[in-house]
């Protein structure tokens, strides 16, 4: 990448997040983005629209305006999911990174309007409660501005709740599919590698059940879970090793 | 290859295609081909029949009378396939390219005599309505022109209507498997990738649905997508890079 | 390998067929097995057991005489399941090798005790029938000769049709899983892999049987395929190129 | 490795056996962690917490003392679920390893309180019985101590019996996941490889079976299986290869 191109740091890390998609299985031809934010420049970072992952660099990527999602730097056109991005980094300012995947599980999850319910301790140590579903979309939320009123309705499901949002980083878009965010992009990434773990999971857990009886699991299992990795008194992992530059 | 050979982008765009099928997961063996059509030249290229992916190269490709199916280069037996693709290319004018695939869900629900259907707007990208299953042939077409034969029974499921054949790019053919079309080799090869994935999240999703009510997707989230990829209005994607040469 | 190891061309054809079971996907650890017979020498060549594929060599396999299965040469003990391939080549003289996997969805099959039943085309294309289910061993054929015995089962099952056994060449012991041949190891070994893909299409074909109906494909169809590929009439395919040297 | 590196044998081997845990396609992320131990010495070695198998080296392992769970030699955290590691080898004397994963069919077993049940072969060869499935924790148990306690759930299952530990060598941790064991840490990860192929295998087995009917598999079937490969009369396999040095 050239030396003196913009937002390096942040483009290397989206760069990286996104061919995570392939990697972990989580696209279907060049389906998928993910982005990360720079809140002092008031800017994010976003893939372009339809590029293969093989041909993606990181001149490619797209430097988009937080306050009025226009292109701030970059010969490609951002992705069609854009707006959707932009959204949710407005109304949950904690989060540094967007993903959205069309990964098989949690798009079956999505069509069936079926929110992933917390079945173990594989989904509570990321998401502290279901991942939920949005409503549909009206006609009108359809017509017009379509992609940002997507954003919108994954927030009004968490009620702009910040809180709920750091704590279920993620929310199915009914008939659509998940989006999921994070501290950072990388983050962001993780979690629809988790969401779509946990929705296979849910998916053959739920044709095991015996019919009539399947309790939730115990309240006390599934905070100790979520608490081991999140907050003031989590214990998982190690420092990282030293970041990406 | 050979510079003096002929038909030379045309071969190579088919190539690179048919090595896809087993990249993409769709093949199982030697199971699937792809084809490509010169209609200026009245000829199209295809895979040869029963040669492993390993081993093909575009010498191996063979080209193949449109008027009359005869082989008019090559040293290799076409695909057995090769009288439908012919018979698609006939029937539907638009389009440059025909693929066939035994991918799995796709087969299963071919199998099952039942359609994809439309559950999200994964599908809706692709295909604006469900992916048809044809009628079974009868002894009679089976007996006889069997491959041309298949070929009739999804043009009479799409009752020869073009515009439909281009909405839909892909069929189910009744306890045997998809065929899907499109511009070109490439894009019927990226609509039979995409047929597998939604006949998987189709699957699962029916698995997921609570028994007795599973309302269609609003179809003005289904026109949003289809719109936002193809036709006058469409918004998604990027020029393509320098084609291969 | 070294020049002077005997049966040099079977084992490399026994070394490759058996080295394309994990790439094929169809094995765990070092499960499954591959055998080739050399019918004029009175023996057959193996892998030998519990060795991983990885470390697997053609000076590993063990040659094993047909007529009381005693270890003509090698330096390691044969496959467990040396005298069920014994069993089976000397039921069927036209056959040339058998393959044992523990595919997944052959398994299940075989612990369901439900035969794979023929659902479509790719199935007719190499089975002209259903895949059967052998009967239980009993506590009397377990006790001794066991693996022999084992192979005495599926032989049952066939009625010592060689026929039969031609036409499907394979079956699903109860309780453990399949055993497939053909007329080199070669096609033994891709029956296995056609047996595993018919195996996981046909379990989503059933899940997606709408309940109450799913008559049988029509045989003129299933025929049309097997003859396609199969005897006097068969017109798929192409000459192989030379045989690995 | 460093010369100077102790226990660098049994480093070497944890290593290999924690690499194949993504290998295997076992893992998502970081999940999973293998440990074995050093009687002599009163010290296991394993995973360091949240590290990536990508970064993983034989340095970064952790050397934790059987007595009181201190860490020996290490500059990381070792895994979160250590002391259920250390639970384990202070109640079954004769293992040498651990491994706990996230797989996908396991989880999904343990997630619906179902033990693996013993369908055929495949899993008798491994586990003499079912995999079982502990108790939920008490609120009690999560409170403190919560992962040796998990460790405790699991002694309390086998009822501390060694010999049933011995033969059925894993259990299902309720709502968790899976955690085996064996006579090294390399068997305890190969145990927990065929836990995740069973249980696959198991769950399409279930969805296949005929409503009403599905006896159990002949109790001897199962005992040749399993005593095939374990205890005096076992005669699969040959002498591993030179040991890894």
């Amino acid at each position: 990448m050239s030396e003196s191109l913009s937002f390096g740091d942040l483009r290397r890390e989206v760069l990286a997040a996104n061919l995570r998609i392939p990697e972990a299985g989580l696209a279907t031809l060049t389906w998928g983005n993910v982005s990360g934010v720079d809140r002092d420049a008031g800017v994010f970072v976003i893939k372009p629209s339809g590029v293969s992952y093989a041909d993606l660099s990181a001149e490619d990527l797209v430097v988009v305006s937080l306050e009025d999602g226009r292109v701030v730097e970059g010969h490609l056109k951002p992705s069609t999911d854009t707006e959707t991005h932009r959204c949710l980094y407005r109304a949950f300012p904690h989060i540094g990174g967007v993903t959205h995947t069309h990964s098989t599980h949690a798009v079956a999850f999505a069509q069936a309007r079926r929110p992933i319910p917390v079945l173990g301790t594989t989904h509570a140590d990321t998401f502290n409660g279901p991942v939920p579903v949005t409503e549909d979309l009206t006609a009108e939320q359809c017509a017009r501005d379509y992609e940002y009123n997507t954003g919108q309705v994954i927030v009004a499901l968490l009620e702009g709740d910040a809180r709920r949002a750091e704590e279920v980083p993620g929310a199915l878009v009914s008939r659509h599919g998940p989006f999921t965010w994070g501290a950072t992009a990388t983050a962001s990434l993780e979690n629809a590698i988790v969401c779509e773990a946990v929705a296979e999971m849910a998916l053959h857990t739920l044709a095991l059940y015996a019919p009539g009886g399947h309790p939730e699991p115990p309240r006390h299992l599934l905070d100790r879970h979520f608490t081991r990795k999140h907050g003031p008194d989590a214990y998982y992992g190690n420092p990282a090793p030293a970041a990406v530059r």
